[in-house]
């Protein structure tokens, strides 16, 4: 392989060999290529785009650069999720052990949060003694025992991509559509699944803020996955407001829990967060074969919601790895007391909540992390009195600050998120947008979770 | 500055403002931007385009991060020459005493060969005891007693130059023209120089294949020269066929010194090398205020060709420099003799010579470098017997190669550079295609030179 040959062929928009880009990555990843060819490649590949054989050779180089785990002796179709992130998102929580419940295994291999969203792996380990560092072995034990697993990457995983990520967010190449999906799905294809289901976000919270660019994302995604052997579905989903009422690890894995329990989560009802698991659960259901359809998936999901399945599963899962199970009794315990709370400037209804200024405001109170070093407070967050319709009092709670450091607590920028107007809101629209499957769009906003 | 957010505003599409171009340099040359993020940069900027304010503030900052010399105490307008490169391409040796000879002074630093174009300093270097590494005190000694000085960059010169371009050069990233014209403009406006004269050649054998792809760097470079302040004029100049007969430092340098002493030189007319160093020197003593226009200039510089002042200028740099001026007596020790010859296998007219085939030739030979690092032998290198447009026996002499390794003369890949055939070749066009100056073209071909 010729690497400079190799950045120039992209850089004058020619299509790269497959092997090419297998010597490449692979060089990169022994470190006999350099950051900066690396680096002046994905530049030529930001800029003049990978087709969908380009984007399928490097996710599967980067895939094939570490350890790529075989769970064909844990029976079932093994069906994961990924999103591409919200605020307040804590969907996995719920929906892994809820898709475990109805019979098909969830391996996850989730990540920390960084920038304005959260990552799965913070919020599992605001509950005390919750181990995300599983070994190999232990993952594969805890996954045929519970049905489901959540870890976080190992050294073992994708190598490749930590590199190549790593390089990304210093070189401005991160927002690539291609690039972007060799990264998710390097990580996924190699957890062993033998089905994936993509919760694709578009709007001001999302990583994604344009329909357009998410739907090549979700398109991309899934052909890419599908080249790759693995059957995909990707669901296209709002994200102008946070999902949930809770924001920050400990009140977010409160909130999964309080579903779990089929209670009134944490300050008033979810019915958005629920909307969005049993979309995705019944596409994972059907995916794994447990059920016929997606329509069917998302009845027997709300079945093992009801019925307490799920949330027994939960406790199997937190249990196997090592957490305090009597917070699933007392979710209250993983957020403490609010330490400030943010009261409206006036009377009105809750026109609008700002989930990327919201997301923010939680980077800043030490539920996130502005660097990759930084530690969170898995007590930080919010929980939002009021979400988007509801009216409001002037001087009536909009929402409850929650922080080990009370003392990071900035109440006027969780009150710049809202807007308190005079107007009548219109009804909350759909939060599945749309659905992409075998190569088409459905079409019809919100017709994949139309029962809802 | 936010370097990434500097480099996604060029991968975007954005201009960036002069002042960040400058920080980007100055904290790249300091090490404070590393390579990869260098790279993405160039990449976006390669890909993207700089408009004449970047590339002008990319210049003045690469210009700036080192010594700027001052040359005012040396009296007259100072006049440099840049080409773009050749093979064959000793003009500069005959014209910077040529000009220097007929009042202007010529202060020169020069590059060596990289790829299949020679280098100045090879060719300099080949005259025995000739030093290229004068201090800057030397250089300015030289050029007040003199009128010329021929020097190689120095450390303190252009260090950002030095270091971008060799990023560029393993980053897929070298023939961008707006960095290209800032890489040589930095350079040569730190010498000192008053005006410029720019050979920018296109054509198989140049760096420019394409003519309008030679004609957006000359526009480039004059455009940025002139708003740095530097009166510019750029001549474009054919370059399919190599210039000359003589291909190779030794070689060249002999060629150099006869066309000095108005003799015929190695093997026969060199005419066309004439012509294009004339066509220069007329600009360039028109620049520097020896001659009211570039037609009279041309009248001056063929006048001390023919009158010998131009020689005794070369001999008085070569002594000044340390070189043993004997060779200028006996040009031929400069490349020994011949160590193979390259007969025709058929009887007819020559029709072309390959000038980029033979400058591969001359670096498989060990005229030039394969890398860097690589030394050059000074004697290596091929005499034309024959060029376009004359008839040849079969059996007759082509071309005579000259190398200090026998071993190392590739016969057949000199002789696979010649095209014989029975066809009456075309009378040679103009070798001077068109003359760029005060923002626009003369558009006339052959024009600059329609005295000869």
């Amino acid at each position: 392989m010729n690497v400079v040959r190799l950045i120039t062929q992209k850089r004058d928009g020619g299509e790269v060999a497959p092997d090419d880009l297998t010597a490449l990555v692979d060089a990169y990843t022994a470190g006999d290529v350099p950051d900066y060819q690396m680096a002046a490649f994905l530049m030529a590949a930001f800029v003049r785009g990978l087709g969908d054989a380009e984007a399928a050779a490097l996710t599967r180089a980067m895939l094939h650069s570490g350890r790529v785990l075989d769970l064909s002796d844990v029976p079932g179709a093994k069906v994961d999720k990924h999103s591409t992130g919200g605020v307040g998102d804590k969907v996995s929580l719920v929906l892994a052990p809820l898709v475990a419940a109805c019979g098909v295994p969830v391996p996850m291999i989730s990540g920390r949060g960084l920038g304005h969203t959260g990552g799965t792996l913070d919020k599992l380990e605001a509950i005390p003694g919750f181990r995300t560092d599983l070994s190999i072995d232990e993952y594969r034990d805890v996954l045929g025992r519970v049905g489901t697993v959540m870890i976080g990457q190992t050294a073992e995983i994708a190598p490749a991509d930590k590199k190549i990520y790593a390089l990304r967010d210093v070189t401005g190449t991160v927002e690539s559509i291609p690039l972007i999906a060799a990264s998710i799905l390097s990580k996924k294809l190699a957890e062993g699944i033998d089905a994936l289901v993509l919760d694709v976000k578009c709007g001001r919270g999302a990583f994604m803020k344009d329909e357009a660019q998410a739907r090549r994302l979700a398109e991309t995604l899934v052909g890419v996955a599908e080249r790759e052997g693995t059957p995909a579905v990707a669901l296209l989903t709002r994200m102008d407001v946070p999902l949930g009422r809770a924001v920050g690890n400990g009140p977010e894995t409160a909130e999964a829990v309080s579903i779990l329990r089929d209670e009134t989560p944490t300050g008033g009802a979810c019915d958005d967060t629920v909307e969005v698991t049993v979309a995705l659960a019944g596409e994972m259901l059907a995916l794994g074969g447990a059920a016929p359809d997606a329509h069917a998936g998302r009845e027997q999901a709300r079945a093992a919601l009801a019925d307490g399945s799920a949330l027994a599963t939960f406790r199997a899962l937190v249990e196997a790895q090592d957490g305090d199970a009597s917070v699933l009794d007392h979710p209250a315990r993983l957020m403490g007391e609010p330490v400030a709370t943010v009261e409206a400037d006036r009377a009105g209804t809750v026109a609008d909540v700002d989930a990327l200024a919201l997301g923010y405001a939680a980077v800043a109170l030490g539920a996130g992390r502005a660097r990759k070093e930084d530690a969170v407070d898995p007590k930080a967050g919010f929980v939002l009195n009021k979400r988007p319709g509801e009216p409001v009092e002037a001087g009536e709670p909009l929402a409850f600050v929650y922080a080990s450091d009370p003392d990071r607590a900035d109440t006027d920028a969780v009150r710049a998120a809202f807007t308190v107007s005079d107007a009548t809101p219109p009804r909350p629209a759909a939060l599945v947008l749309d659905r992409y499957a075998g190569g088409a769009w459905d079409g019809r906003a919100g017709g994949a979770d139309g029962s809802a």
